[in-house]
């Protein structure tokens, strides 16, 4: 089911028109209410007017996490503080965080990405959805909470944690949705197989992977652990929060509410525009927010978009899924690595579980990765010789996807950190100053 | 200002018609769309059409906590689950949850009793709102959190912990509205003071209490740290949330939202209905809920009902306080001891916090109550012949105040459990079956 078929289905040309015109009244605005861009645009001599064209948002300078965080804590907003109705912001575990202000508009245009989203998932009002996002100053639990409201899922806002309890719930409630991260929803389906329940028994027809880095691997596992199709959802609390872009029935990419945020693919280095199917970082745009307009913010976040008409109908594009951060990306001896291409090579082999942690150090002048893996309970219980074997097909399986000679350390099952939000999956020690 | 000047100012007499209709309709469809309510009423012999006028309501049988966990999860649900878009549920310490399911009109009912309570409390659109309630299936964060979307102020929803991140949000933001628990907030003021930072200059304007019992002493208290006057919301996730009551500027008991539950006061004993002013077990009516109607129920909660207008302006009855529970009472050598008065006792001391647990035993035959007081940070540092004098005084005033000798230990500072939701005070480990 398409929730907004008349927007979502709009043919390529009628959208770019309807982006243009919301680009243009959101660069005046911008302009016109917020020091911040009044200042940064008039330094970079691009007014308004300048915008004649989608292709004249390159005049415009990028906004970073750096430059929100000077703006702490409402320097962005575009409103009277009487008119802000939510706040959230970012963790801000570096530095001061980000704040995001949202008007009554903004929670209901917020809701809509995500109603698009449920609706592709094939989640309306007959569901019961389980959210074990985290609520509070963090948007993951709020966004998905706003957009059940509006396809009229009867939400389950349980949050994290407590998975026994969880597991109680989808039983006696009857949940036929579940938002997760990925390790979380292993967690959980492992959780659930040590009780002696199958969760394919439950009864879930999809699930929502949300602020996470995946691969292909771990999605077909949590697949085949509910017995469920599992859809990508993607957000940043920079720019709204999850809604951004989430994936269709297809499963080819995620697509981008493009009536709601104008998304550019940047080359990290040259800061260059790419363009369709070249892979760079996702630069996006509020379209139509009236709390916190922010413009062409640097999401970090690594991705191609295409344009090609999806099998589902709709003619937004689509981003595919984040395969990196440029500033995750660890160079080593020369070389990007990122930490999927850790996980790809961790998957293709069997009885070790994608829980990884990498470390990054110089011991002298030269970089060494160690790569810590949890091992399966049962390869632990078998003993050294064969985790000595295991320990050889890692290093030459991470040799084969990046190129470098890493040292492979099995850990106890379960050892590893799980994370909440994103996982961090890189410590790097060496002191690059 | 009053938010719904209409409802809250209504003459008694067109209230009590308006409760009645409402309460018949609410019957009505209990009977006919509830299995539970039509078996119960059936075996009682009691009819929808036996309802004529509002003292009717007694001919109806009481509904308790386990009725309501037999109907687990949805047994009580008045709607097909398609029209249920959310759901709640009690932590289920003991047995299984109680579930609490919401329309969309019972999710805006339940927001129109909050945005009342609010307005009451002086909160606007121009307010900035730290919810420091947790979300999550516990209903105190989100009730507070609706409401303010509707009366507009901006929502801070950062739920409970991360006590220093708290306060810095506080100066940050300009919070100029707090919710929390009693507890939590002499938390708050305590982490503040210590890092040399003065509640008093952080513009706080109000503060909701919910969640916990509290005496007089405690609200002095917080208003001092504070610098800002602090008003009782009340509610339970049985019958919806917080919003039952609100206490408005008088500071003279919590106002009722009548026209939307009915409240009667039992004497928990005897089961006959008590008077206004008269001190009992409150038993509330949803009047206005589509999901789950819960009719008669049995709080379990003391406390006592008067009708006079209040200085305010609003006509809906008043209900005092809760000063204990029927089931939370303690009966030792026959004397019936209620937490609220340790509380009393200890707050006439000086240099003990109000954290306090009550420990009862029966070593042999007879009972024994040992108090566990926190001392203060300067009298814990001061000496054992101090701590023995103050030892002593507790003893005394705890003596005073209930007629019983108890066992009085100090102990260390912030050594008692801290509570999210609402606080055990009393721990029975005499074995009375
Ligand atoms: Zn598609
Ligand atoms: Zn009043």
């Amino acid at each position: 089911m398409i929730w907004n078929e008349e927007i979502e289905t709009m043919p390529r040309q009628d959208l770019e028109e309807l982006q243009l015109k919301k680009l243009q009244a959101t660069v005046k605005r911008a302009f016109n209410e917020i020091p911040y861009y009044n200042k940064k645009y008039s330094e970079a001599e691009v007014y308004p007017e300048d915008i004649e064209c989608l292709n004249d948002i390159q005049k415009l300078p990028f906004i970073t996490k750096d430059d929100l965080r000077e703006s702490y804590p409402f320097g962005l907003f575009a409103v009277d503080m009487s008119k802000i109705k939510e706040l959230h912001s970012s963790s801000g575990t570096t530095g001061k965080p980000v704040v995001s202000g949202y008007t009554e508009k903004d929670l209901d245009t917020w809701a809509e990405t995500i109603a698009r989203g449920l609706s592709m998932m094939g989640i309306g009002e007959n569901d019961i959805l389980q959210n074990t996002h985290g609520y509070g100053m963090f948007t993951g639990g709020f966004g998905v909470h706003y957009g059940s409201h509006k396809v009229g899922a009867a939400i389950i806002p349980i949050s994290t944690g407590q998975t026994r309890r969880q597991i109680e719930i989808m039983q006696d409630f009857g949940t036929t949705g579940l938002i997760f991260t990925p390790s979380y929803g292993i967690h959980l389906g492992e959780i659930a197989l040590e009780d002696g329940i199958d969760p394919k028994t439950l009864g879930i027809k999809a699930i929502g992977f949300g602020a996470e880095m995946w691969t292909e691997e771990i999605r077909q596992r949590v697949e085949e652990i509910f017995g469920a199709k599992a859809y990508n959802i993607y957000g940043l609390t920079e720019l709204m929060g999850p809604g951004v872009g989430v994936e269709c029935i297809e499963q080819k990419g995620l697509h981008i509410a493009e009536d709601i945020y104008y998304p550019e693919i940047i080359d990290p280095n040259t800061l260059e525009n790419l363009g369709p199917n070249q892979k760079g970082e996702l630069v996006l745009t509020n379209l139509q927010r009236e709390g916190m307009p922010v413009i062409r913010f640097r999401t970090k976040d690594l991705t191609k978009l295409t344009y090609e008409k999806c099998g589902c109908g709709r003619t937004h594009a689509r981003m595919s899924r984040i395969t990196g951060r440029s500033d995750d990306m660890i160079k080593v001896k020369g070389v990007a690595i990122f930490p999927s291409q850790i996980e790809k090579a961790l998957l293709r082999i069997g009885d070790v579980e994608p829980h990884y942690l990498i470390i990054v150090t110089r011991p002298g002048t030269l970089d060494e990765i160690e790569v810590k893996v949890e091992a399966s309970q049962n390869l632990f219980f078998d003993g050294v010789k064969d985790m000595m074997a295991i320990t050889d097909k890692i290093g030459k399986s991470i040799e084969n996807e990046t190129g470098i000679r890493v040292k492979v350390t099995l850990v106890e099952p379960k050892s590893l950190p799980r994370f909440e939000g994103k996982a961090k999956r890189v410590i790097d020690e060496r002191d690059l100053h």
